[in-house]
């Protein structure tokens, strides 16, 4: 892999900032890596691990003379990180992020950064309910697609760079617009942990709750893994895609309806029917 | 271990039957084990994989003689297979089962088997959406919760017996009600699994669904997996077990709602706090 920037500057070196930044020091695809984050530990973490070269604490250092600043920071982050460091990157860096939520906010990202930076709104679909850079893992995005959601305004050769940068980690790049990405995040990611947390929650609601969890087995433990994922991330997600998760939320309620109906009805044929041809649909994902 | 039982008849010799004969051929917990099915491919896979000592396609034949029998099939078949074998079972044999549904379905298989054969409710609470003989696994038990649910009229010998079975292929033996074992299951397995099911097709109703779906990645997968388990299996537990899951349902609705509320509202605090808490239930369970 021959070198595609300078100097990279990741903010977050959680699960993808720390795994991203492992990536790009093992193939050179950066000559330098430089993480940025608040916790000392985690940054630690991350410098004994490999993952980086140099911890930075104090993002309006560590972008000075990166020609690659990355936003691996939750996403609610993402706007008041960018007003910070504006005004010390490098001019025309490139500056690109790995948040689950597009849309609206891709473009008020374009904003901020207009004139200065050149900045490539970018989502890998990988992840894990395990954070920090303590879970990074350097085969993270193998295979799995990283979507980049340019605009009419988005920078040719930036977009061919980020274009690069995910496809050496061997994930599998593709183009869709920042609203239709996050109608589907909303219905393939953000929705079902949603879903998820209600899981576990509406269990130990139940009078017999405490005890009922004690005899979980492992289909209940696949379908609520996600519900172990960080507030913070998910809080976020939530507000910033909140009409489409409320859209497919809905659209849940409509399904897990329709099946309950059947159920209550007693009609054995047609619950083993709806169940058949969803059985159906899921079993072609594997 | 020492041998408990000379012929043991295994109804259904899918992923817990199969699993189940094999584990007592390969201990020596049965003299000889017969597995009875309708699929002859099935039983020939049974055979080849040295879970039964014999195939049987007619279930009068092969209960014959036994002193174990185990319904292993769709509990929706319980009644009629009991009333069918009834007449050709061992005087005093010991028959059991292994469905995830118990409730008034305990108390009539009891009703038909008894003054003939001593019965005894029993649910090994191992599986997978796999199915089959070609998905048993002589491990599949072992760590696992077997729960007993007896009633006032069940035999305390066979009682003990079934015990010694389910213990000696490593499950952790536990005895509740018929009815408070409906309950837990309801919420813990049968509700979780019309949730999954409901979730994979609230995502292919919607427009962009069949596009959606090529997005999933693993949080969507582990989420669903339980929706490619087999139609049969899960309308015969739903409507067994119908009233316990439309209250879990009815739970799980409430506790979406809330969470859907709070996400509509914007109260980010509100919303860190229940995914925190939610969280950490979860996480306490791994």
């Amino acid at each position: 892999m021959s070198r595609l920037f300078e100097k990279a500057a990741i903010i977050g070196t959680g699960l993808i900032g720390g795994s991203l930044g492992g990536i790009m020091r093992r193939d050179g695809i950066a000559g330098r890596v430089v993480g940025i984050g608040r916790s000392k530990d985690n940054l630690d973490n991350a410098l004994g691990r490999g993952l980086i070269d140099e911890a930075q604490t104090d993002a309006k250092k560590g972008v000075q003379g990166a020609d690659l600043v990355v936003l691996c920071c939750p996403v609610g982050k993402f706007e008041e990180v960018a007003r910070l460091i504006k005004p010390y990157l490098r001019d025309q860096a490139v500056v690109t992020d790995v948040g689950s939520v597009k849309g609206a906010l891709a473009h008020r990202l374009e904003d901020i950064f207009h004139l200065k930076a050149r900045y490539v709104p970018a989502h890998p679909i990988a992840g894990s309910e395990r954070s920090g850079a303590e879970a990074a893992d350097l085969e993270l995005f193998r295979g799995a697609k990283c979507i980049l959601t340019p605009t009419a305004k988005t920078d040719t050769r930036a977009l061919g760079l980020v274009t690069d940068l995910w496809e050496a980690t061997g994930a599998i790049v593709e183009r869709m617009t920042p609203e239709e990405h996050d109608m589907i995040l909303a219905a393939v990611s953000h929705m079902p942990h949603v879903a998820a947390f209600a899981l576990v929650d509406a269990v130990e609601s139940m009078p017999e709750g405490e005890k009922a969890l004690g005899y979980a087995a492992g289909g209940f433990k696949d379908t609520t893994r996600i519900a172990a994922s960080h507030e913070d991330v998910w809080r976020d997600i939530c507000l910033l895609n909140r009409q489409n998760i409320i859209k497919t939320l809905d659209a849940y309620h409509e399904a897990l309806w329709r099946l309950r109906d059947i159920i209550e009805s007693g009609d054995a044929e047609a619950l083993r029917r709806e169940f058949g041809r969803i059985r159906q649909t899921r079993s072609r994902m594997d």
